[in-house]
């Protein structure tokens, strides 16, 4: 059963997240639905990251074992036209080894959050981006973001239900870049780290927001952190902000 | 009848263009609705560009004139509140003299047209770009839009229906930026004029893409361009790649 992987985009707004579950269609299910179009007994798909109902992906991988041992360009192709009209697209496909896997293999995962700060409702970036009155002071935030740098227990940025062993993470990078934008500010968190835990980047979002507002002094931040508590956490952001923007492995399965 | 100035941003898909008319709901009456909420006797908006249908707008601009003297904070929050869940937005107002004039006061109009090339359709960005195959040959686009640049005839570049009294128009830019993309290529046009043609953004992306794509040489728009003829014409680019991004008026009215 030779082991396909796949680099997906998707558009969170219409599924109840990544994962297989009794209602809404979620993208696992719809791309088990494609792939099951070329070889109908084909088993599950796994991901690296098990993204909430409306989280969008750039850089999502998965992985699914074929009885074909198919061309990775013709794979990719056949399964995006079984995919249309759902917004959700393979932008690479490679062969993989048999013991590789999307989620276990993983040694980083990269997530983006996007808050648009400004009066008017977005039009053309609604469901995409956070967004807030503002206006946000972003050198507030970083001050704010570097206490999250490093290796901490991050009790007080994890959802109640999350089951990961341990809330003890290390987070590598938090950078927090202001886009030019005519009509307000078009601020992007980019999150770097081995693993994440559940709702981790949409409470740390919403914390920092609170920074960028005035609302919290950035060292408050430092301070929630040491609580070890959930209720010492600011506002958890939306889903439709968050991005999963790509994943890395010891060797890169898409490099050619 | 105090005049009033709107920016507004709008996604264009679910439009039949700009303009008002019989049968599917357009932005214009859109806004006229949502303003009506506030005056209900309140006349025509009027607009600088009159984008067809699946055209977006991130600066579009319009006046409207009213009875009441608004403070413009109040007004655009008002009709915000009233265009929703419509994806328009007020991004900016302002009180303009009686004789400003949203089309005839305009000095300047910017479009920027967008095109993804990747084999994957498009997920996220589906609707708010042309995806084509490529690679474009960004380079050789650059060469091609130079032709462009200056006071010409641009009849080969102007829609059947056009009605304008003169085909000559004198094009001030044509940038062809690539904006760094994980999944493939994002190429924006970004045209400036006095004012455009109709179709002549989507005409001379169209023609660019083939510039690109390497089906045409660059020299080639040199030679479509002299020969003022609408058969000379690369492919019109489709509509939900175009952006209208801003419109220049002799001093700002949007400054404060």
């Amino acid at each position: 059963m030779p082991r396909h992987a796949f680099r997906i985009e998707y558009d969170g707004r219409p599924f109840a997240g990544w994962q297989r579950q009794d209602g809404p269609a979620s993208v696992q299910q719809t791309l088990e639905e494609a792939l099951r179009k070329l070889e109908p007994d084909m088993g599950a798909v796994s991901a690296a990251g098990r993204t909430d109902a409306g989280v969008h992906a750039t850089g999502q991988v998965a992985h699914a074992d074929l009885r074909r041992d198919w061309a990775p360009f013709r794979l990719s192709e056949a399964v995006n036209w079984h995919l249309k009209p759902a917004p959700v697209a393979i932008v690479a496909c490679a062969r993989v080894p048999d013991d590789w896997h999307a989620r276990f293999s993983a040694v980083e995962r990269r997530y983006t959050f996007r808050i648009i700060a400004r009066r008017a409702p977005l039009a053309l970036d609604a469901g995409q981006a956070w967004r807030v009155i503002g206006p946000l002071d972003v050198a507030a935030m970083r001050k704010g973001a570097a206490h999250l740098i490093g290796r901490h227990d991050f009790t007080t940025f994890r959802a109640a239900g999350c089951q990961a062993k341990s809330p003890v993470k290390t987070m590598d990078e938090i950078t927090v870049e202001e886009v030019p934008c005519a009509t307000g500010q078009d601020i992007r968190l980019h999150l770097r780290s081995r693993s994440f835990l559940h709702n981790q980047v949409r409470s740390i979002a919403g914390t920092l927001e609170r920074v960028g507002a005035g609302a919290w002094p950035p060292e408050r931040v430092a301070q929630a952190l040491a609580a070890r508590d959930r209720a010492a956490c600011g506002p958890v952001a939306p889903p439709f902000g968050l991005f999963l923007t790509g994943v890395t492995y010891p060797a890169d399965p898409f490099a050619d």
